[in-house]
């Protein structure tokens, strides 16, 4: 990391009533003055890792280079799970090694385990809240240009932990297949399938667990009513979305369900 | 615009749990480092380009001259709705052209279509999210002194499309009849009433789709237990509220109802 | 107060879809236009009062030396509660003299009654949005380093309203008794115990309104399935926790409830 953008965003499952995710901005701010901070979401479900993963997989990326990303859904504080920091398309994150950090972009090329007793701001670091005590001090010290290796001890890559995203799919016989990866606030269903399988082969439709789904269309506006279709998604991956409404919720799917495409004339028959 | 004060607002209906209304910070970050992103809110209800456009106009007005006002509750994302900039009031709107822009205050003074080919920082525009991919270029390039002109071209203001708000009212034999136009998070009742017929007439109550609504009160705490009463609005309008509740739920009653206020002495009588 | 971080928190129970926040914080950045507004929350229960300290008690300390917190949850707003600045800590509290202020950390040193003609800038203060008109224009004064007095009048610290938080405890027979003050978004009980009751006595279980709970763990990983425990909090009080759950929900209990803890063998007994 050459150089920092000042820029530290927070990916919570906080919520924002309780004054916790307040609690870690005055931290940040009192230890880094100059720097800004940024709310990506303190709405992450409680306790679901795999969801602010992917909330910080959507949005890092659009970060200038030099961001330090703050993330901080722990069901596992105060145990065993390392405090890291790693540092990965050109981004530097900071957070529990649980698996929040294995879904963004970008090669990782370096981790370190921070050291509690060599970051923390008060007298002792609370089992509950590593977010105040831990992670932002460290955030904001990297966000003022302080090196890692300052209150972290390099790791091995290789020993991060990560989560079991599937973004693999097959194609056989003219049908590509692929599942479910994640359901967004509108009910659409974002898929593993690579949004130019829709392009490249103009899909004849397809299915969601089995049940229709009609071919790829341009817009939202241009799905039939009451129909469910195939989409570009914003994330470089088909989504299945219905229009004016939650496709989940019509179709009763959620991650995992199996989605094939037709993707040549005849596929699956 | 003469000049621009940096600031761009953020009002969409993305939630914060998917990443989305991080990913549109990170552009506008990434464009216009200096500038400040401040949120108006990501809880407009899905798709509900009305509510959107009412918190804008609630907002917006408070800001300095030379704001960008970035709004994104866009349904047609993708389709035939035109990414319009719209300069009114000492502002800028950038957004869709679903009048969702429509509500603010301020004189139209003119109005852009957005060329999303100029404006693009990525490879390609997702069909499902401009904005990420058109709005926060554009809002950043805007905050950052560009003109509108570099990436949009000039479009007649009648052209763009509005909402049917509608703040008329009557007044007759006595009584002022309006109507509900905005429900808000505690219950109180907006109407399209002026709420200087409270002051002016020493209001001697009246009804909401026939239900009784008392006379005028100076605060909420004036209310007396159990009834709803008018009270002076901070969007200068009537309201209807209950004390320590919520007005719609007690009366039943949404964004339509008919009100009517007694403005004279034996009015509606 | 020597000097101003020109750091502005917000505490509201405004929501953000209805524009109210947003029209704060546009009011605030003409006023003082160099100053940085930070929310901690707009999502405080409506009309929660209690609820809106507990957050500012728990999110305001972390902030640096002279920054300005600025808090509304005001059902009493437009009556006889008086508008007013606190000066605690070190820090400013700009807010409703409704106890919303008095939980906060630090001594009072000071205390103002903010005089609303000497302040607003809109031509007439609306009865309903105090927030708005009288304490966003204040807050922001203070934050570009005016003196409270040139718009507010010294009052009796002595006068300012409070809330009955009780963080008493008492400790007989080898039993601590106290009460549950807070439940947090993850269900955590937080009580009025100190947390070093659990350091120093190696506490060996005790109840919530007599449901057993389980000795002090280190970690939320360490609470056996299906069993409540005793844990140190983040807030140096004794809270109660369910692993991966909530605890409040798992008891069927919230503020108020008492709470024992066997702090000697054989207490209790």
């Amino acid at each position: 990391m050459d150089s920092v953008s000042g820029i530290v965003t927070l990916t919570t499952d906080f919520g924002t009533a309780d004054g916790y995710a307040g609690a870690v901005k005055g931290v940040i701010l009192s230890i880094a003055p100059d720097s800004r901070v940024v709310d990506l979401s303190h709405d992450v479900p409680a306790g679901d890792v795999a969801a602010g993963a992917w909330c910080l997989r959507v949005a890092a990326p659009t970060f200038p280079s030099g961001t330090v990303h703050l993330a901080v859904v722990d069901p596992g504080v105060g145990g065993g799970r390392r405090p890291v920091i790693v540092s990965r398309g050109g981004h530097l994150f900071v957070g529990p090694d649980n698996g929040l950090l294995s879904l963004a972009r970008g090669e990782v090329d370096a981790a370190w385990t921070i050291e509690p007793d060599r970051v923390r701001v008060r007298d002792r670091v609370a089992p509950t809240f590593h977010g105040r005590d831990v992670f932002a001090p460290a955030a904001a010290r990297l966000a003022s240009g302080a090196a890692a290796q300052d209150f972290a001890v390099r790791m091995q890559v290789s020993a991060l932990e990560s989560l079991p995203l599937d973004l693999g799919w097959s194609e056989e016989g003219g049908v590509a297949v692929g599942r479910v990866v994640h359901v967004d606030r509108f009910g659409n269903l974002v898929t593993s399938l690579p949004a130019d399988l829709l392009v490249r082969s103009c899909a004849a439709g397809g299915s969601a667990d089995g049940r229709p789904v009609l071919a790829a269309v341009a817009c939202y506006e241009a799905i039939p009513d009451g129909g469910v279709a195939f989409i570009e998604g914003s994330q470089g991956l088909v989504e299945i979305s219905l229009r004016d409404g939650s496709a989940a919720k019509s179709l009763g799917l959620g991650v995992g369900a199996e989605v094939k495409i037709i993707t040549s004339p005849g596929g699956g028959q």
